[in-house]
């Protein structure tokens, strides 16, 4: 089944121990469609500006993403420069310029209108829910958001929550937006914000699930009670950990389109393919990795996962 | 087979968000044995004072754990006072009083000499060593150190690390002693100063083992080229953490040395119960929890981390 996801297609100048590069493709949208077109269709909504030529074009392409619904607007394109070179596991931004983002009202193509997975990367909530709502007939809904919406926008980011089977977020967002510290004390005041469940990444640890009694209301199974996590992959080098959460979540959510139904099982699948691709992602500068990927590397991994955490 | 252990045995006056507690019975070589003990016969090496009274040993005691080595010595235990107020992951030493420790020359009682086990807990390496030399015949020992003998006794403590099969140490403490903040070249850097195996504590995130070619040498079975990560518990309250690291030596080393070979398969196993046992000894202060902790449970618990980590 199709995702449709809204978010943003970037340019991005990237500083990390390893080295420095100056705008790659970038943007949450970019790193989310990449990873899910391993695994199902994917149409993109975004907006873009006039230094987004064929050359980007065509890295979207090259996966058979939709770009009919990506607007070119007049002006640039969303740019961030950022670096990583005291911790890997926070960017330190030296430059967002909002560009044509910050006039930014997404239009759906009518031929994205079938999409049964609705994915809400890390946009302004307000532009979140209006997605939302002009398509109400998704199956399944999933986002993520950031510090700086829960910090200065929350009440518009409540909106959102109310709506989503599936928020996806790391672990100093879940403990913000709960205000609480511990984990699972977090989780359970994030779930109660509306939430069915709750993904929370924890870069180079991996990531927890945690289940409401909602979670898997239509798959007829029996409530998981206790969280699930999946693990990352110990890594010889993070070249840029730029995009590993957005490619999580596509990796995540692609999987699970790509399924008949929601199940535990499933989802316990979901989560070790989020993590999948988001080792990759970080292997490379920018998208580098995700472009030149085959799904046999993604099986493979897949494998190499279980075999990091599975008994026998 | 029977453990030896030697290392600490204390009184800890502990304070974190969830309270305080005012000399609690501690140590590494507490924590340790208490965990180990579930598994298998543990024999304790340590110098305890004039308040070490019948209280203290009959923790022991109720454990079936042999206390003919754990000397008295005029003066008083060991003491330690600290908190975790700001991070639960770190704990602010207050005072520490080495008292009858400082002068501690562990002694073997000869009904420990056919221990097929010896875990060297965390203490000068200068003294881990002698004990180390002075059971030879050991069939497996496995280690423990911390920041302070890594920064300010590297000779002494290089010395003890080449005799061991398994160390067991913290992120932090790892990529100290290897001199590099990446985790996998941390660990190469750690086991080429002569641990056949590596296992890195990450606190509420689990624990990672990494592997050499010689960490199953005499089990025959294919080497493992890839590390093993257990999870962790994610805990709804964490009472104290002190001795969590020491309690998952402890299930860990206590499991292996129940069994009659070490193999890749029984070495996940251990690092599963290692988890297990950290994650009881936090939820109340001090030892509590392990005092009154049934094999039942552990069982339980044991199903419950293999539910959180595995796909079918």
């Amino acid at each position: 089944m199709a995702i449709t996801v809204v978010g943003s297609v970037a340019f991005d100048s990237i500083e990390t121990p390893a080295g420095r590069q100056d705008r790659c493709l970038g943007g949450a949208a970019t790193y989310f469609s990449l990873a899910a077109s391993f695994f199902t269709d994917v149409r993109v909504i975004a907006v873009v500006g006039e230094d987004f030529g064929p050359a980007e074009e065509a890295v979207f392409n090259a996966r058979r993403i939709d770009t009919r619904g990506i607007e070119r607007a007049a002006g640039k394109s969303f740019f961030w420069e950022g670096s990583y070179l005291d911790n890997l596991n926070e960017a330190k931004t030296h430059i967002t310029d909002l560009n044509v983002f910050a006039a930014f009202e997404p239009k759906i193509p009518d031929a994205y209108r079938d999409s049964e997975f609705l994915f809400l990367a890390n946009i302004d909530p307000v532009l979140q829910r209006r997605v939302r709502e002009a398509m109400p007939d998704v199956k399944l809904v999933a986002g993520d958001t950031m510090n700086y919406w829960i910090k200065d926008h929350l009440a518009a980011l409540k909106q959102v929550l109310k709506g989503l089977d599936v928020l996806l977020i790391n672990d100093t967002e879940a403990r913000m937006l709960a205000g609480n510290n511990n984990l699972v004390q977090a989780a359970r005041g994030v779930l109660a914000m509306g939430p069915k469940t709750l993904v929370v990444k924890h870069g180079e640890y991996g990531a927890t699930a945690f289940f409401s009694d909602r979670s898997f209301s239509g798959s007829g199974e029996a409530l998981v009670s206790h969280p699930f996590r999946a693990p990352a992959l110990p890594l010889e080098e993070v070249v840029d950990p730029t995009g590993a959460g957005d490619s999580f979540a596509g990796g995540f959510f692609g999987y699970l389109a790509s399924q008949s139904e929601l199940t535990p099982a499933k989802f316990r699948r979901a989560m070790f393919y989020g993590s999948v691709m988001g080792s990759f992602a970080v292997e490379r500068f920018g998208t580098a990795r995700l472009q030149e990927l085959t799904r046999q590397e993604i099986d493979e991994r897949f494998i190499l996962f279980r075999e990091l955490t599975h008994l026998d």
